[in-house]
Order: C-alpha cells, then structure tokens, then sequence
C-alpha cells in the first residue's frame, strides 16, 4: 500500500473509538479503558496481533455473555509473597493488570511476588505485565496458557497452547529489556501473513496430519499443528515442548484453571491461566540497572553479520515502531481494520473511528 | 562397542572413587560427597557431559587453586523471600545445593524464595537443583550462566552462554516433570558427538566465522560459535538469544557476578552467577501434583508419529537411562573414562575404580 493512502490514526482517537466500543457493550468506564489500552499498546509497539484486530471479537464474547465485562478479580488465598486470584470470568486485561499490581505489592517487602489466576480471558501480549512492571521500576515475569495448537514432539495432534512468556527488567535512562515470545516456533498470526504473501511456510513451523512438515499455509493455517521451538526433534523442538509446558506449570496446573488440551478454542468460556513474577532490583546486588544497560548496549554494538542489519536485543523492534507512530502523527492500520470499525461503530452506535 | 567387553561400574565405586580423589586434593568428606554426588547423579541420568567426565578437569582446577573446595557460602544480603549469597569460590555443587536450601526455606514459609549467588563455580547440570526441590516437594527453578559461546541473533561472535534452565515439579507417587535445556540450539557435548561419529552437523547448531551456517564439527567445536534455541533469525533463533538474556539476568545480573561476555572460559576463576527458584506448590490452587499427573499421562498417551517412538515428558529419557543402570547394576563409561581415571587414581594416590 503506498503511504499516500494510507490512513493514520491519533493515538487518542484509536483509545477513544475502543473505549466507547466497550462502553456500548455493558463496561463501566474503569474497565473499558484498561482493556483499550492493553490493545492500544500492542499496536503502538507494532504487535499489532494482539491489538485492535481483537476489538471485534471481544466485542462479540462480550454480547454472547462469554466475559463480564465489570467482574472485579477476587483472591481466594494468598501469603505474604503469593496469591491465587480469581478472575471471576471478567477481561483478561483486568485480571493482567490487578494480578501484577498485587505481584509487585508483594515483592516490595519480600523482594518477589508471584501471583496466579484462573477464570480469565485473553490477556492481550505478556509483555504488557513486563511493562506495568518496569514502569514501577520492578523486572516483570508473566505467562499464560491458551488454546490447544501446539504438537508435542513426536506427537500427531496438538495438546498445548502458543503458551507465550513476557518478560521485561529496567535499565538506565528509561531503557528496558522486553522480551514477548509465544513458545511456539512461530505465532499463528505469522501463519496468517504468508498466506496474506501468497508464500509456503519454512520447514520447522507447522506439521500436517500425519506428522509430516507443512509447508501449505493455508492448511497450516487451518489445522493449527504448530512446532514447538527449536521445531522438529532433531533440532531441539523438544526444549520448546519443555517451555511450553513450564508455562502452563505456573498458568495453568498452579492457579486450578484449564491446562492443556482442557483449554478451550476462543469463543467459549475460557477459564484462562496467568502467572505473574515481580522482582524489586533493590534487594539484590547494587547496581541492576548499571549492569544491565551495559549488558543491553554492548549486545547492541556488536558487529553484524549484515552492516544494514543491526544487532538488536528484545524490546528494539518495538521501539522503532513506536518511533514510527511518533513519526506519522498516529497508527496506520489496514483498510480492512478500517472497515471492521465502521459496521462495529454503526452497529454499536458509536461515533465513527476518524483517521487522518 | 559389544556388550561383553563393557565394564560396568557400580553407582557405590563410582561414588567412593570420586569422592577419594576430592579429598586427596583437600577437599573435605562433606563437600567431597556433595560434589561427587552432583556428577554421579548426571552420569545416572545419563547427562554425561555433566558427569565424572568433568572430574579429571574439577581435580585440575583445584589443584591450581582455581576453586577452593572447603570454602562455604555466605549470605550478603536478604529479605524474607529473596537473599543473595557469596559463593567465596567454592565448589559450583556446594553454593547450589546452599542456595536451594535457602529458597526452599524461605518458600516454606512466603510461598515462593528466589536466592541467587556470585563467585561460584561450574554447578553441574541445572536439573540438579529441581530435583533437590521435588524430593522435598517443591516445585524448583534454576538458571547458571556460563562461557561465552551462543552468538546473538544478527551478530558475528559469541557474547552470551549456553545458559541452561533447570525446572522440575513433583507430581504423585514419585512421578515428576524434570526439565533441563541449554538456552543454545545443541550442546557443545553433541558437537563433539558429531566429531566421534564423523558426521557434519545439521543446520541450526553452529555458525562459521562469517556468519554462515557451519556444518563442519570439528571446526564448530574450535570456534564455539553457536546458535541459540531455533537456530537462525527465520527460524526464531532471536527467542533462544532472549531466553539467554532472562537467565543472564536472574543469574548474573541480579546478583552482581560476572555476566555475558565477561564470563570467562573455564580454566581462570570464573565469578560464575545462578539462580535458584522455590515454589511451595501447598499456598496454590488444591491438587498441584494431581493436575501434574494427568498432564504429563495425558502427553504420554497421545498417538505418536512413529509407534516406535512414544511421546515423553521432560524427565522421561532420564528414568530410562536410571532403569538401564539398574539393570546392568551399575554406570557403563566409555574406555576413555577408565583411562582417565587409572592415571588419576595413580596421581594423586588413590584406590583406583574397580568395574566389573
């Protein structure tokens, strides 16, 4: 597309259009804008699967009765360093965020917090608990559990979930670590970007019925059988299997809520589990953020393989994108997410998304 | 190598025969036997690299003074959940298992202890320290950093280490999830199995000098240029590099030891960093272990691909190697290791290994 175009749209408008969305459907104000911001964040850093394209969806759980809207999370026991927190079915993005602010309540006299929930819904990208994390100086740790679409090595049918890690430490100057990766080879949505290219998956990312690999992605894209990290055996899928299942330990198995092959497709009452570790730097060895901005910037300053690609550590590519959105005065979305948002606004009698 | 020229070392001598060599070094009984024991549980598990293998190199090192066997951990500072302890350059076996002990501890009573260390030394395999928290019935976390040899994604040398990742959870009647990875692709163990064998290495595992996959063993195991976990950037190779960055951070980082680039080789005091996690699975959602077992049978029984080849969980390989030593009675290593140890056993005066 070129950039004539293309639409920008303010960063404010994109929130405004989102909160009044879920204001239409039945969310009081408070959790309207947590969840508009939890999407707003992943476009602005440029996970943009994990954004507005999931406004339509939440929208129609929120109409079918699959999440509350207004359900305020609840602790069903806790210690002086942990919690197991109900989500009582409301919005992943709630939950996420009570969930850490405990986490990090805790670790401010103990030095770590870890806290767990079940009966929650998708929580939009683990690394935004990373980042509330870092924003109050605190390393951030979460996890999640999902619907099943990942083959177990040697395996034929899938039995865990993408099961993504966000993970994020502060450093120097306002700088950050912000490492978000599912614990699959490649995230569906990537899938879904061949497709959109008209190109074959590489081996390692997705395997047919028989257990052979696909290269097809728009059968890939229907029978969700994606590799683990690391891919097939022979190059290791089996650490992704390990991690996938670590996750699932400490979102899932921890918290009493679906595991595994238990965790429904999306569109169902979901019964989510997250983890989330708050770590405060203060009680550990002086100078944390010293050592880790010089971690960060000698891994960025090392020669690369390619001049014009340069060595990035976790967090980079996020960064530039949010130059980018400085840069165009707003987000440029696709003329489909566009058209999506007029029927949403004309259905939901909202005022129209306006785009520059 | 036939089955009747095998020699086959009882667990008790192999045990007896480290131990002896430990203290003719002037290591004391207790350290000696929590040393020896660390590398006998490796070669039991049949993680061979980080076995008796290592003990010829453990003897140089003290005998240069490179690591003071008797030295004992202190603590420099700690909260109620967290603590940072100073490993004063002693055994990597000593500090971990004192570390362990004190996460354990302080989740006894928080729920979770995160206790992390500096000036240590080569600790062994990392799921050494999740199975002294399962046989205590807690879930255990441990993380090491280690020599520089992964290649961050885009670069053209090594700045990180292999990084492994210790995790285990009890589940019921003795069955556990025990997970043990290098952050790196392969090991350079499997490098060196490569070079044994005659056989080029599969894409993924190693870069040459340029930044071109290296498929040559012997030069890969000189230039120590590896990749990390899903290889190459097309493949995800960037969320292995992330993964090594995470335990950098808990291992290094956190608790003020050397980091990244600035661990040195093995051979020069090393100032190494882990990390050891504890969670008392007691202050979570009832059933922790109930919900293990059915996960992990649930995995176990999935059709596989090839009938021959069953899907395990992470511990599952182990067990199996544990059966084959019972049923052999004891540990079969390679005529190598008998060399070895002869010459030992000669050095530094000591009853040598008696096999059968």
């Amino acid at each position: 597309m070129s950039r004539e175009k293309q639409l920008i749209t303010p960063l404010k408008e994109a929130r405004r259009f989102m909160i009044d969305c879920f204001k239409a459907v039945g969310s009081n104000q408070a959790h309207a804008e947590i969840v508009s911001d939890n999407l707003l964040e992943a476009d602005y850093r440029g996970h943009y699967t994990h954004g507005m394209n999931r406004l339509e969806k939440y929208i129609k759980y929120l109409q079918h009765g699959l999440v509350n809207p207004n359900a305020v999370p609840t602790i069903d026991k806790e210690t002086e360093a942990t919690a197991v927190v109900n989500g009582n079915n409301g919005f992943g993005a709630v939950v996420g965020q009570y969930c850490m602010n405990l986490a990090m309540e805790k670790a401010k006299n103990t030095g770590i917090g870890l806290v767990v929930c079940h009966h929650s819904n998708h929580y939009g990208m683990a690394a935004m608990y990373a980042l509330q994390a870092i924003k109050e100086g605190f390393i951030g740790f979460s996890t999640t559990n999902s619907p099943c679409l990942m083959v177990p090595t040697r395996a034929k049918k899938s039995a865990l979930g993408s099961n993504p890690i966000g993970f994020g430490v502060p450093a120097n100057d306002g700088d950050s670590f912000v490492l978000d990766m599912s614990t699959t080879n490649c995230a569906l949505g990537k899938i879904e970007m061949q497709i959109r290219k008209g190109e074959p998956l590489p081996p390692g990312w997705a395997l047919d019925k028989e257990g052979k690999v696909q290269t097809d992605a728009n059968i890939a894209f229907q029978d969700k059988l994606l590799l683990p990290l690391g891919g097939e055996e022979i190059t290791a899928g089996y650490k992704g299997y390990g991690l996938a299942v670590f996750v699932d330990v400490l979102s899932g198995i921890l918290s009493g809520s679906n595991y595994g092959p238990y965790v429904p497709k999306f569109g169902t009452v979901e019964n989510l589990g997250h983890a989330f570790i708050a770590i405060n730097p203060k009680v550990f060895a002086p100078g944390v953020e010293n050592r880790m901005s010089d971690l960060m910037n000698l891994l960025r300053n090392m020669e690369s393989i390619d001049p014009n690609l340069p060595v990035l550590v976790a967090g980079d590519p996020s960064r530039q994108n949010m130059e980018k959105v400085h840069k165009y005065g707003g987000l440029s979305y696709v003329q489909n997410q566009h058209d999506t948002n007029k029927k949403l606004a004309e259905r939901l009698n909202v005022s129209p998304m306006k785009s520059i």
